[in-house]
């Protein structure tokens, strides 16, 4: 009796919205009568790309990024380096990195990290299906780009694991690297935890002008 | 180019999501990659409430107020106080004062309020079906419920000579009154504007312990 919808079409529209991960009801409903105002077109356009990429979204059989095809469009690309391996968490991470303009490899997405808390094991992700990949093409580096956290490098321990006979084989020649750890840009050195600067003098780089 | 997504079905969703009000990419790009964790039946089910609401939504003839049928359930309810009309600008406020549980009359919805700079008009506005049903029906009082802003006072000025031929006429005994401006609730005195504290001086009321 709170909130009282004089129509039940609106309530189960403010219903829904408000089921979505950071959207209270009054957010919910501030959205539901943006949609009134709305073309019945242009929510007709919005269902129907909702709806669509649920019903036909596919995962690259390559990488497992989202795709509109078999091959997603960067596995596809010849522009793109196919000896580099850049193994991410999820789809975001792959948006965050192409959006850094500094890569120009292949991805491969695991669908998470190993996360026993979570009850995501290994066989939850796709690990096998990298070492698989990294077996059976020419790939020269595989790049870790997990977050730091503890998942992260629990992962990153358990994929070198995985990799560990194709890295010891020196004709092939494999590299394995994981993402720097260090300041943030624009970090202010007295704020930094004591972990990150610790790594970041561990780490330190030749110094270019 | 600076957002690259590997599907066209997920950019395509993320741009739709991303048109709604105080959605930026970032959100509509978590939100999309919810619906897709989501069951495709909780999708359609999304998808198809906020669709019926758009294609089905109706307005109370009476009020105004969104409703399911030609009147809505609270003009159709015989335990709502038909003798008081209380006039708010829009959906919203109609369930902000119902959140109050203060009030048990009934509604008229104007639907926005006098803007000459927006472009809206009295004609734009359902003043003229309030005039009507104050004439056509018993009521006993019109509390005026508009913002407290340069916009609504306009708007209270007008309904008000508008109502002015009722509101002359003694044995009818029309009472037209305007919600209470002054402190709000846990208000502290200096922080308080001086136009809201002078008010709130000149319209003060007898204190009841």
């Amino acid at each position: 009796m709170d909130q009282q919808y004089t129509s039940a079409l609106l309530g189960r529209a403010v219903d829904e919205f408000a089921k979505l991960p950071g959207i209270g009801r009054k957010t919910a409903m501030r959205l539901v009568l943006h949609t009134l105002r709305m073309e019945e077109d242009a929510v007709d356009g919005f269902c129907s790309a909702i709806s669509r990429l649920r019903h036909e979204v596919r995962y690259c059989k390559v990488c497992h990024n989202i795709s509109d095809s078999e091959v997603c469009a960067l596995c596809a690309s010849p522009h793109r380096d196919k000896s580099l391996i850049c193994v991410v968490e999820n789809v975001q991470d792959v948006m965050a990195i192409e959006a850094t303009m500094q890569y120009r490899g292949l991805y491969h997405v695991l669908g998470g990290v190993i996360s026993p808390m979570d009850g995501v094991g290994p066989g939850e992700l796709q690990i096998q299906s990298l070492v698989d990949r990294v077996e059976q093409t020419d790939v020269k580096e595989v790049i870790l780009a997990l977050s730091s956290t503890m998942e992260g490098d629990t992962t990153n321990f358990f994929i070198s694991k995985r990799l560990s006979k194709v890295l010891a084989d020196e004709k092939r020649g494999l590299k394995l690297s994981v993402l720097a750890r260090g300041l943030s840009i624009n970090d202010e050195l007295q704020y930094t935890d004591e972990a990150t600067l610790g790594r970041s003098l561990v780490n330190r780089v030749p110094f270019v002008a």
